[in-house]
């Protein structure tokens, strides 16, 4: 394969000596937003590669303040023209054809893709791109006007990153430093403090995928992260533990961690896609595995908690309203005990919080809850005590949920859930209500 | 790299497990066109993989006259709908903004793109999509009606087939034999017959590129061939030669063949992007190659010259009118000896074609002679007995057209071409009109 | 990897900076001795690199004759030094200890082989020895006197050539087209004309498998091709048919070529170890092929039968002393009718050949049959008709042997074999005798 | 590549299959040694890979009691039949030619290394007697009678790891983890803690360099780092820091670490041949660095020092016999003040010890200084707190030496060294004494 990356100074060099160099300047908006017209002239057809490097050099040297103002400039220049979009509306109107139609979708859609469809062609374009998108969501926060901007690029980064064309790659101790230590840097869920704690999760009882995109080399899009256990795992403490020697009937692959690694790639879903494959993976590569489900943090429970007041939690609770208010300390410690002497009550609680609070929507309010149950799972067990640590604690208590992907049963809880807003659960979890 | 390709089969084995099997048969419309519905629904978000394995799948199977009623179907069912268009219209008219634009752009798009989006995701899907790109061009002609079906396809190949994904790679010598056999069936200006043509090509005095799209392993996308030359080259016989010993001073690329190997890709324009990375390659690996340019055909020149009247051809060639009909007979042999001593009148026959005979739109009559002056190109020379065989000799009398990229001028040639309609010739064309 | 190969040029230019250069000329047998010297002295040691890359530079364009003179001054010059060896004989006749041996052994090694193990290092080393040592064969004929020279290359390729080194690939028709084209001119057994033969032998119910040596990159060793079947397979012109659609039932693998490349490797035997790991192989890939043999040449059949006096034929058929004198005719056709006709009578002389005609030794006078025996194969049948070309015809009447491989007798039969000189063969064999 | 470790499980099964099992009993001596005759018998040419892979497996099992009698068994039986050696004598004394000679060398040779030759076909041979030869040197120490063993491992060793064969791989953060984590443990002149501590000896402006055999995969043999610097590097702990961003102008390849990775391979010498190659291969790379260097430790310094009497000193620092004593303090603290203010007679006393101080043989009596002197450099600088570590000032009270190689003097000093024993060394050094 031969490397655009090694020959940028080459084009670069070679571009300086083809074309006549306009005066471009640093951190200048009038240069790089002329180079952007430039690109998407037709000139930007034949001679893309060296503007539209240009341009994501420039972009990378611009003040923050700079960017944002280009951000503003771009979102505002190339968005669809009104008075086109006007002129074939009304066009559409006259004969209502779909030739007619699809000049009012060409008007309607403006410039902004097709200059970042241009840009892709600079090298390294792609993983610059999705950087730029990275940084517009920080400034979107305090610029709602640039919703537009961001959408055009959102719908691009579905198209680029298609399932169909992201690579699946099992990550081992054979795979290359450079990507291991990007791996430990975007492990969001179990963090990692350095190589020898990612070796644990690769070790022969572990299995560890990643989705990569050909045009961004080496850079880990969403990964997943599976422990091969007897039942359900029950203790990320456990799970981190060096392999025992116990004689273990592996029958379950549970999944107990699960990353998005682009911020730029926000809102371009490809969970579920993710833990479909691997769940195929597994079982071609592992036919002894019979069972499959997740050990699953809360993230907002504690959260939620905090916020409910003295009357709704004892409704919750019903006669057994002991006082769980020790929850709320601000002391409150790891591996505190009143927590498994308080069991039933906190099952009852966290039961009551997974399947009965929803949001505006009528489903579910936790979004980890949301998303396995609409990827199929069912929710199978509340375990306490299942993540002794600081994070773990604050989160949730140290409370963890098993959710359960049940083959024959998938679909159907999927359809249930997507159309019925039904929440699937096990006895187990009837018992806690 | 896990292979998605192997795990088909397993993938089928689990999917048979996971999901319920609806009664599909086999060059059913209905069980296709069913399917096309649920991958568009909300499962199809989550259950992709095996619903579109399955479309794929009956797609093969489907015969022939089942094939131009799937398009007919699709092109219709998942067109824009007009009523949600006029509504869309109807709201943005009310209140303009980017918000109710979007709707509109929406409801514009229809949903024949997203419904081959999410089909990219079976198991070599990108390759199955552009094959029936391919079919479906074959019906296109008979009927006219599916062209929405195809700019949609065609639109959704650009912006996966945009060249910042594909990979440049040089074939040689060491290339497997499986893409050896596709390039020698994909070759389309000088046809090659087996691998041993095939190594001449590939010879040390040879540089042979070829994008390949990630998605599409092993599969050539489009290719380009070229000499190492003495000056540019004269004569297609004499590059396929084998490579002489005497001492040649190389100093120049000769381009001699360009070829688009997917025909499911027609009008997703890459040629002259490869040029110019090629190029971009050959100055960076042989910087002592100073002059780029092409042995070219010029593929209309003999069915042109025979639609032309006495009249128009004396007009052309001015006094000197001889008798140029010999060109005409259908015995005309290769290598016939009267386009020698008439060489003259054929040059300034010729250099009228490349340079006066137009198209409707003020440019010049020949695609070849389009391709490379819109790239930046000048006609350099016109080459009597250039291409000394059968082919050569039927589509153009043998004569071949050396097109020049000087770097210093390709960016301004390329604006004189596109804005004025400029043709840049050298002065020895000059000489012949 | 880093190139040695690449770096050739470099090496020789830094090469020229860091060492003086002698005066080292062109085809002088004084310069590339002097190197030599140097080589073995302790400056080759640290040097080497160069000195090494000089000789086999030199080496190349010395003419043919120079090399036999070469050859028989490295033989004479670096041979083991008479008046040492006898040194170090009183040496150890005087004190008998592993010491003193160990002096012994040095001396009664000579040089040569020190030689060769330093030169080994130039780039492409190895290759160059091989090949040196094809052309050393040449001249040996008619120079017994290098037969030292040869011994000491030999065992000296045996320690590198140890199968331990080599590794196992399977060819495909994704292999490079360089190593197929090699494959296609080594092929000895049945000749390809070009890819198209080979590529039917890469079908998927066939298997191909080569040995490489790490340090001769793309250099087949030796290669076995193989037929799966349903039973042994009985004719060659079949198996070189395009696959049949017929549901057949493979359940056997039938070998029916194995070819050595490199004659400079002569006598380093290595294709019973091929045998025995492709044999692994199959079984590990296809557990479905339960029966293993060979459909084999009797490359010394015709030869042998012209070489037999009619009383010798006459006793050997017994009272069916029919006259096959027509196997003698110059005009023999392929498929000639009489072969058939006369099938018993061959059958039983060829049953004969095999079994009863011995060498000097008392083994088997055909070394085919002698190398499968000998590998723990029974003689499991013989064909007639079975190669139906010129060179079948010509070098056995168009027949050939099945020997089969009985994983379970397989040792039996070689301990057999080796130390009784029994020659296993088939119920059906004894038939014919 | 066919991966021959992976078939292992394979070829157990298919060998229980094919070969009668003896009574094979685990950490028994009479079992493998059987297996060893076998090996060494006919039978172990044909069905060689089961029983080397027999023998390999039980090897490792065996308690290191029985590995030590193993070694003794196999020393004795195998070693050189006095008997045979003297009939070869006898016959070669009778009449002296070649081929009696051979028959002789046969016989001295014995059977042992023919018994690792045949081994080394087991899945993973090479590796496996690399480490029993790594066992073997344990037991070395108090059984000198096993020499005869350990020299025909070695002899075996240096044909099997020709450098001819090894392959020079550059290690960067690219490389896979399995590989650098062993880089890491094998490290022995400035030893790493971790991945960071390595990832920062991997940057742009240093290299790392290291062999592989083909046969022992993803195992270093040998590997040497170097810095890119400003001239010749001066501090260990400077070199250690993260790359400053201060412009300095590189110039200088210093090597400051090298190191074996293979205890097995022990005087199998490959060290200058690295050195020479990494120095080829930095000057291709990186054409404007000039100077090649080292920044060696002085291993012996502090040992021979303390063994020095007071006269000794005396006499070597002459007048200026200021009291060294406090460096044999055992309170030395590292950056003693007293080294500096004392650096005169300290870089007298370790010029003394560098040039004058030799060897039984009359060579310097450092073997770090032995090693490099010997590959050509020459003593350039003594450097006075080079390396202020722990090791470094037990080792030699942190100082150090760089040693420089002169391109164009590299062979000039390298013939001085090894004839005339003549320490080249710069003029400052010639201060000092």
């Amino acid at each position: 394969m031969l490397d655009l990356k090694k020959i940028i100074s080459s084009i670069a060099d070679a571009g300086k000596k083809i074309f006549k160099k306009k005066d471009i300047k640093e951190n200048d908006l009038v240069s790089i937003i002329s180079l952007c017209d430039e690109l998407l002239s037709n000139k930007g057809i034949v001679f893309g590669i060296t503007v539209a490097r240009d341009i994501t050099n420039l972009y990378r040297v611009l003040s923050n303040e700079n960017k944002l103002n280009f951000f503003k400039m771009i979102n505002d220049k190339y968005k669809p023209d009104f008075s086109k979009v006007n002129e074939a509306i009304e066009n559409f109107t006259k004969s209502q054809n779909e030739i007619n139609l699809s000049y009012l979708f060409n008007a309607a859609e403006g410039k902004r893709r097709e200059l970042f469809r241009r840009l892709n062609i600079a090298p390294n374009g792609t993983s610059i791109i999705v950087k730029m998108r990275e940084e517009l969501l920080r400034f979107l926060k305090e610029n709602k006007n640039l919703i537009g901007l961001d959408n055009d690029l959102r719908h691009l980064f579905k198209a680029w990153f298609n399932p169909g064309f992201l690579k699946l790659e099992k990550i081992t101790w054979e795979t290359k430093a450079l990507v291991l230590e990007k791996i430990i840097k975007h492990e969001r869920v179990h963090s990692m403090k350095d190589m020898n704690d990612l070796k644990r999760r690769l070790g022969e009882d572990r299995r560890f995928f990643c989705y990569f995109h050909p045009a961004l080399e080496d850079e880990p899009i969403i990964f997943v992260q599976v422990a091969l256990t007897e039942g359900l795992g029950k203790s990320i403490q456990e799970l981190m533990k060096p392999k025992s020697n116990s004689e273990k009937k592996l029958n379950t692959a549970t999944f107990y961690s699960i990353s998005n690694c682009q911020e730029g790639l926000a809102r371009v879903t490809l969970g579920h896609f993710l833990i479909k494959r691997v769940l195929y993976e597994i079982q071609e590569e592992l036919p002894y595995i019979k069972n499959f489900g997740t050990l699953s943090p809360i993230p907002g429970l504690a959260e939620w908690f905090f916020q409910q007041d003295e009357s709704k939690i004892k409704n919750i609770l019903g006669q057994n309203n002991e006082n769980l208010s020790f929850l709320k300390s601000v002391n409150l410690k790891i591996g505190e005990p009143r927590i498994v002497s308080n069991k039933d009550n906190i099952l009852k609680l966290v039961a009551h919080y997974l399947i009965n609070e929803k949001d505006n929507n009528g489903f579910p309010l936790g979004d980890v809850t949301r998303f396995h149950l609409r990827n199929g799972a069912m929710i199978d067990d509340i375990v306490i005590n299942a993540n002794i640590s600081d994070t773990g604690y604050k989160r949730s208590f140290g409370i963890m949920v098993n959710y359960l992907y049940e083959l024959k049963n998938i679909e159907k809880n999927h359809e249930d859930f997507v159309n019925n807003k039904k929440v699937v659960y096990s006895n187990k979890l009837k018992n806690f209500l």
